[in-house]
């Protein structure tokens, strides 16, 4: 039997009331809200979608679903990788898309105050002439702030300037039961009680509902520039990442792709990468003062490149060419979704020496197992994005090898002492692995705290724990 | 009626047979272990002081306290400044002083593994020769690197490098009940589940032991200096440093340094601080890889410091001068401890543009009561040590006038968006403070994470929470 009551008539009258125009139910509720970017784990069609513009709405409404165990499911823009802003167990989404309002830019103390709906894309230009940035850079620019929050998204900047819960200093949150609470502030460090805000970092919305976020900016570097380095093989394309890693350039990125990966985005998008002479490539971002202050470590990747087997190392200092690049790397999951009927994902990651050894394996599982296994990602900070692909594969058999494919890879990255999840999270498709991975006791940890903030369980069910 | 039961003959049999010649009671345990380093708070002497060795040892005491309801106190080096590491309700103290050994440095992952109980002070002799350093830098040498992973410690280098948190990749840590586990490990990112290992970072011992310990290192920087920058007075002095911090010269350290808490440390130390021509001092350190490199950041600090007031800007690139300013730096708490006959500190932080408004703040507050307060500290990163002189003050006026300048200051710091503790932590001392600073719904939150982990409260008792 559910714990939770379905959403009645009466209910939905009070939600107008709260929210009048911005209440759907029925036949109104776009099939938008039913899935996540992956439509493989299922379509879940919420009873009504509620539009909060307020923190005041957002208790309201809490309130009322927590006393009439109703669940809310919290929802930015529904990028997500995981199923974590699909309503699972029916209730309402609660969205933030209404909520895009940057609040404020504080320079003096290099902070950022924005509303959760604010997307990645939006951001930066209300730091436009400020000299500031906000480096958290996943390549899926139309995701909210606040699910990058709530999920502890990476991106491409991680190895340098580190993951989004480096750069959350403040956060106002809903809870369950409809109060407020203030995390953090505009302070830059503390020591005072539990780190309730890093908990709340990558909860997924099961443990409070974001309301408001304050971030860290920096100093925005005056040049990027990125070296593009071909290889014969995706082999010693892999193992050059710990010598780049380790030769003391302190790259912003270090992300390597596959020629096969580079076809799909070139089809996807309908443009030529500038280089087709490889099989593999790594590729290298650096930021500084100046292309000068840059050229010092230009010159030890570029030794060290050919010196591991590169064929060339190319320049891209211009913004045409660091384009043509960087643009098919941030097409690389849609172009690749494009290339399939359907897909799964893994996002593991790995100690940052145990790269190659894991690439090599993902090429072995997918050779056994006969399925199309296509993997690029963020080799500078450990994090793999492997996209298992059915292809022309019936339901059945592909439903038992994709299963038998990810029990086999999360199973190598758990004896290289990794994690599930680099930055996309876990929702309900990667609970499972989530247990195998961190075993009982942290489960009933993490239960133990989830019935701290959400006795009845109302907030985002089945995500994570329970 | 207290929760707990006292220990026992028997237990201490127990124990012995445990850990065989590590066990003290009675007249044996040294009264080191009734305080740290604020004899204000109190003395609280245990029932017994056990000396583990290993993470086994540790669960089978866990085990054992847990199920005969006997409080247990985790304890390093006893260099904490709020009472974290006193056996308030009695027990036992389970000290980590003989887990002192570095496991593991991994180069290729940037990576040490150490036991709890290794010194600040010695850790980097493990490094020597790998070009990789451990950017926490505590005032305190003498602390062990296990202490400064569970209260969170900041330091010096806080302003570029980040805290103690920011270093913590993985935790080995035996829980309430005896079991152990693992969090995180060598990765350096993950978005998989709640984040345990942030909320056990900073929990003073309160959630579970530390065992093990997994940092991450970083390229040492090649060469280092500081800019000494004396000032007429204090207000001018504190002033210039939001525009240090926005000139984008990227310090590792801005200090700032009255007159009176030099003179203390001079006669402390018994050594002259080479400058004595100002009442204030600000002191910005420069890390590069060269000192060409750092030549433009010492040319816009020097002419953005004479413009704001500065007398005179002291470059110190020798290591007699670095050393000669560092050491005096470095002796302030104690020199300050040395000048009264007791004190009271106040760990504040705040937005660091407020640094100027909070220095005023315990001038007037000082000045009003009628108490010598000393302060100093990182300025860089909004976080003031506020030290409250007794001096000749008989008891009750002491007790008196430190109660209300405390309330004062924290009251200051919280209409200013601060937080009661930046790197020194809660224990029980500043328990009311807390309570104050987050609202009794925090509180109960913190509280419900108390049970889920150590649901019989045995653990650290009376501290954070409870």
């Amino acid at each position: 039997m559910s714990p939770f009551n379905p959403v009645s008539e009466s209910d939905l009258a009070y939600f107008r009331s709260l929210l009048p125009g911005r209440v759907f139910s029925g036949a109104d509720i776009s099939t938008d809200y039913d899935h996540d970017e992956m439509t493989e784990y299922g379509h879940f069609l919420p009873e009504a979608v509620l539009q909060a513009q307020t923190a005041e709405e957002i208790q309201a409404v809490l309130k009322y679903c927590n006393e009439r165990r109703i669940p809310v499911t919290p929802r930015g823009a529904g990028t997500g990788l995981c199923g974590g802003c699909v309503a699972l167990h029916g209730g309402i989404v609660l969205s933030t898309e209404k909520m895009k309002k940057v609040l404020e830019v504080d320079t003096r103390n290099m902070t950022a105050t924005v509303e959760p709906g604010v997307l990645l894309m939006e951001f930066p230009k209300a730091l436009e002439g400020t000299g500031l940035f906000y480096p958290p850079d996943p390549g899926e620019k139309t995701a909210t702030m606040g699910g990058n929050a709530m999920t502890n998204a990476g991106g491409m900047r991680a190895v340098r300037y580190g993951v989004t819960r480096d750069y959350i200093l403040g956060m106002e949150v809903a809870l369950a039961d409809g109060s407020l609470i203030t995390l953090g502030g505009k302070t830059v460090k503390t020591s005072s009680g539990y780190s309730l805000i890093d908990l709340m970092i990558g909860s997924e919305g099961t443990l409070g509902f974001l309301t408001k976020l304050t971030v860290k900016l920096v100093p925005e570097p005056k040049v990027n520039l990125s070296l593009l380095m071909p290889f014969d093989d995706l082999d010693q394309c892999i193992s050059a990442v710990p010598p780049v890693l380790a030769c003391g350039c302190d790259p912003t990125a270090v992300e390597f792709m596959e020629r096969e990966v580079i076809s799909c985005a070139e089809t996807y998008l309908g443009k030529q990468f500038p280089d087709t002479s490889a099989d593999a490539y790594l590729l290298v971002r650096l930021d500084g003062p100046s292309a000068e202050a840059l050229q010092p470590a230009i010159d030890t990747l570029t030794d060290l490149a050919l010196s591991l087997g590169a064929k060339d190392v190319l320049l891209a200092d211009t913004d045409e060419r660091k384009e043509s690049i960087w643009n098919a790397r941030g097409a690389f999951l849609e172009a690749i979704k494009n290339s399939t009927s359907t897909m799964d994902e893994c996002d593991v990651v790995v100690p940052r020496d145990l790269i190659p050894a894991f690439v090599r394996q993902t090429v072995e599982t997918g050779r056994r197992a006969g399925v199309r296994i296509r993997s690029f990602g963020h080799a500078g900070d450990g994090n793999l994005h492997i996209y298992v692909c059915r292809d022309g594969l019936p339901e059945g058999e592909w439903k038992q090898k994709v299963s038998a494919v990810m029990e086999e890879l999360y199973e190598a990255a758990r004896g290289m002492g990794g994690q599930v999840s680099g930055e996309h999270g876990i929702g309900h498709a990667k609970k499972p692995f989530l247990r195998e991975s961190v075993g009982d006791r942290q489960m009933a940890l993490m239960q133990g705290i989830k019935a701290a903030f959400d006795p009845n369980g109302i907030l985002n069910p089945g995500k994570i724990v329970g």
